[in-house]
């Protein structure tokens, strides 16, 4: 027996995706995957995501809903220079603060601005807004800081700097006891494996097991069987009952795969 | 002037994603923008997604959230035949109500398993679960139905199912005033036009003027200005006056679009 005061503790976490063009069908988000699956491998378990439009009471609400509910919020869109892109304000409110210029990023955005000859104008300087007290999250891109405040990480919304801003803040979070799991493939339908799924749901009830069918997939149609759980005696106890199932159903298992 | 009383109203919509498989990274979702789309085109404005794990309290309190908030809401995903498939159970207690087998939804099953040869299991009676009162939503794939109660329709997890579910639910919507827009493209950067853009939000404040950089796309950056609104005049006017913005600036407009 470990002691439990030992094991690294269940961290949680929420994400607000602040958009318009996601709302309308216009772009299709990207940042909820990426998100969920690199916090997945710090043991951090994403648990809910809200897509509100860019209206600051709608921002606010979701932030305080989240930020209280778990231990991580991040945030991704509306950080840029223009007239609707309010999150920075938004994320303020929700905490009772002011927006100011954030001096750190208020100097590496006029650096970048001066390197590259562009005028750093007030709508420039807009990216430089942050809640007073909140720390700048720099990123390898070179362009405007995203930032953290308490428990919420304000990222911006293009996948390619959001990803580059979650890098930068990975090491500012708490690891978590990490979630693994086992997918297996079969070509049997869901219909015809549930009722031997649930009984191995029942004999390991700690692990999330979940069945997901595919269609028109290379080869045909089938099922994905899902075992995930903080310990590795359910990969290998459900995984290898749901072989059995599969085995006593008359199915083969077309992959079993480890993540 | 038109009679208000004869304009078609604003008639809004939330979504909520059901779904582990999403949260973990695993899936990425593809039915916020299909809905959206579809929505959109019929008049109907998405103003909120939340997505939750499968755990019927947080299903519960997100679908009684929305649907007392929006018209519509839409759910996807947990309709299937496994233990993990507790939508209809949940959305029965988001109304206060008891899941039954739904007399139309048991017998177009029943008949698909005969027709297929596969035994009619327990798991596979489980898709026929529907709140008292609810209607079934069929579907030209010829699979489980999805339903509807009062104003949230349930639909499939799997993009071609819930599409399809979708197609048939459409006749069912009050449709409401079209919001149309227009994106015009150019190579200028998003701080270069953010006052110009500004200005013209504030001379159409009954429009939605937006503004999405775009990186590495082929040719290079630039940025996107996408005007949505209800009237035809907006679309018109600050379109037009965005590209003399851009003229303005020395800069080009590379597409001008509408839809």
């Amino acid at each position: 027996m470990t002691d439990p005061s030992d094991a690294p503790a269940t961290v949680t976490a929420g994400m607000v995706i602040i958009g318009n063009e996601i709302l309308s069908g216009r772009t299709q988000d990207l940042n909820v995957a990426f998100v969920a699956k690199e916090l997945n491998a710090i043991g951090i378990q994403m648990l809910e995501v809200r897509v509100v439009p860019d209206i600051t009471h709608e921002i606010v609400a979701a932030v305080n809903a989240l930020r209280t509910k778990f231990d991580y919020v991040f945030t991704t869109g509306g950080i840029g220079p223009t007239h609707d892109d309010i999150t920075a304000e938004a994320v303020a409110a929700a905490f009772g603060k002011e927006a100011t210029y954030h001096p750190k990023s208020y100097a590496i955005l006029e650096a970048t601005m001066i390197r590259r000859g562009i005028e750093f104008t007030d709508a420039r300087k807009r990216m430089a807004l942050t809640p007073e007290g909140a720390e700048a999250i720099e990123n390898e891109l070179g362009v405007a800081p995203g930032f953290r405040i308490e428990n919420v990480f304000v990222l911006a919304g293009v996948p390619l700097v959001a990803q580059a801003m979650f890098r930068a803040a990975a090491p500012l979070l708490r690891r978590g006891r990490t979630k693994r799991s086992r997918s297996i493939a079969t070509r049997l339908a869901e219909g015809t494996i549930a009722a031997g799924l649930e009984a191995i749901q029942h004999a390991y009830a700690e692990a999330d097991v979940g069945s997901y069918p595919f269609y028109n997939a290379p080869g045909g149609h089938g099922t994905t069987l899902v075992v995930r759980s903080f310990h590795e005696s359910d990969l290998l106890g459900a995984g290898d009952a749901i072989l059995k199932l599969i085995s006593d159903l008359k199915g083969e298992a077309l992959s079993d795969e480890r993540s």
